[in-house]
């Protein structure tokens, strides 16, 4: 069962919840429409459904409300912020928007961010480029659930990559996806449904291949991209996310990334600060000229749209179910599950805030 | 049957094919170093076993062995190169050289190349970044093998991803694949022993799935990483590589891109100039301070290197398996299949070289 709800009426209640946390007036609106893309595109594991999760983190005095954000290092074309313990949410676009601003004076610019906390969908990120005719990437670490190729351990988190480009009369390519074979909430859908997954998800405690929605809870672990012959290439993309995000930052990496969750502890021996972004801005006429870019974008966006498919399939441009998904969604409102309208009842009724 | 030849004596050999063709004595080193540097790593499919191939092309007029390489448009921390027709193996390097320059004055730099052909092993031109404690980074795009999700139609090449990470005391980190689920050197061996291949890896021109090596030979295609539940992510990986180097650069894309063998034409309408790269270079110290930054790679890479994993197995470094096997062949010699060496002898009588 679900209740739909208007797009204002989530994000009201929500800048609301962020306001009653603490964070300044224009920190809780840019937190609320970073945490809400994630709903309107579709990706429902990461949108109000953390909300509750972000809430706890706060409360267990592991996010900082009031983050001072600054840059502590750069060049002309590179910089590394500290995220001050502050919302992912709200830290990721401040350093994005550093990105952009180096792009336009060096043709590109590369953050990467330490201390801070888990930041929505990647996707969002990415696509702050797109308005400057930019190219845009967006990576972050995660708590670790991922077995590289052969391990028995978790090591990586599973470690997004967003990029997105601009068209011209087409729709901008957005491509934005798990490092993993499948997302974490995929897995949380068949463990709710209680229905067994595919091949190649996860993994037994032994490292035995497993169909098991539970594995990953029973000592079990995600699998990188790739399944049984190509995990490694899916390990090695996982960690170049971790690398970027972390190493380069002075973040947490591999099993050091603290937990979302407020019931598990963070690592008692830190190896950096909070979890760590990598963001990127390539502007396209640093390149060509932006024109002549978008109409050869545009040619090979419907050369592979109407590429011939498969019986009563269709080659899909990366970003247009998300966005086709956003435009319902606006006008007809998100579909949110009794559990999740529950926990946000709930979270509602901390702060006096009606849903 | 295989036969071993010292590296000096292969070097020797290519060299001088490479001066018989009209490179001018620098290039033909350049060139030699570059494509044998596959030989030297296991990458036995794009070695001197591609030299003949090379020299079909440079006969049919589709090599040019004198280019004029140069940087046609360019900001601090970015370049468009156009490689003059020249063998890629010459203009990769030549353009990685400037990012790595970029990067140096500007903290990045990235270079996106057009009118080039294949430039070897993406990892090689990668690994040129880590004795200026660099990060490197090299994608190539390539004639049209695989097949987006649900497509029937060949619209992207194996468009391999190289990132190379410097290490402190522990080797340094490089990842080097091919965006499809196996490489097309994999099918080829497949081909040769008359062997099935795993499922995930090709399908029949019907778009079914299929173990037959020859499926691509028959119509079908590679498929992108990810296997059944995730190819949709190698087509993202696959298409974001085409893209950076072709779409940005002024190269040929998708199913545009001219084939590296001689007896098949380039489509006669191209939307660019020859195949398309791109390679970028961060500097380490635009981040943080490098000797920080490899004292935390080296904990990273200890960590994963010593995860408990499957029994009998151990987690892998990426760049580990490459680098033991250059320095057993640097010492042991280059093992050859019989069919490669035939071609080897054919080059070199063409030219009045003796192997």
């Amino acid at each position: 069962m679900s209740h739909t709800f208007p797009y204002n009426q989530l994000f009201t209640f929500t800048e609301s919840v962020f306001l009653s946390m603490g964070c300044p007036p224009d920190d809780a609106t840019l937190a609320t429409e970073t945490l809400l893309s994630a709903d309107l595109r579709g990706i429902d594991s990461h949108g109000v459904a953390r909300l509750i999760g972000y809430v706890r983190l706060w409360e267990a005095g592991r996010i900082n409300a009031t983050p001072r954000v600054g840059v502590v290092y750069e060049t002309p074309s590179t910089a590394v912020v500290d995220g001050d313990g502050g919302l992912g949410l709200v830290v990721a676009p401040k350093a994005m928007n550093i990105a952009l601003e180096k792009a336009r004076l060096a043709g590109t610019g590369w953050v990467s961010v330490k201390n801070s906390n888990h930041f929505g969908i990647a996707g969002y990120h990415a696509m702050k480029a797109l308005a400057h005719d930019m190219i845009g990437m967006a990576m972050t670490n995660a708590s670790p659930l991922v077995a590289p190729t052969y391990s028995l351990d978790r090591l990586l988190g599973t470690n997004p990559i967003a990029v997105a480009i601009p068209a011209g009369e087409q729709p901008d390519f957005v491509a934005d996806f798990a490092t993993t074979t499948a997302a974490n909430g995929k897995l949380e859908i068949a463990q709710r449904k209680q229905i067994p997954v595919p091949e190649g998800w996860v993994q037994n405690a032994d490292g035995s291949g497993s169909t098991d929605a539970n594995a990953v809870k029973n000592g079990g672990a995600l699998l990188p991209l790739g399944g049984d012959t190509g995990s490694h290439k899916g390990y090695c993309l996982g960690s170049i996310v971790d690398i970027f995000s972390a190493v380069l930052s002075g973040a947490n990496y591999g099993p050091w990334v603290p937990p979302f969750v407020a019931f598990l502890q963070p690592p008692a021996d830190p190896v950096g600060q909070g979890i760590g972004h990598f963001l990127g801005a390539m502007r396209v006429d640093a390149f060509r000229p932006a024109a002549e870019f978008k109409a050869h974008m545009d040619n090979w966006i419907s050369t592979f749209r109407n590429a011939q498919a498969v019986e009563g399939k269709q080659v899909i441009i990366p970003g247009d179910p998300e966005r086709i998904m956003a435009q319902h969604r606006l006008l007809d409102g998100i579909p949110l599950l009794e559990p999740v309208v529950k926990d946000l009842e709930s979270v509602g009724k901390k702060f006096g805030v009606t849903l």
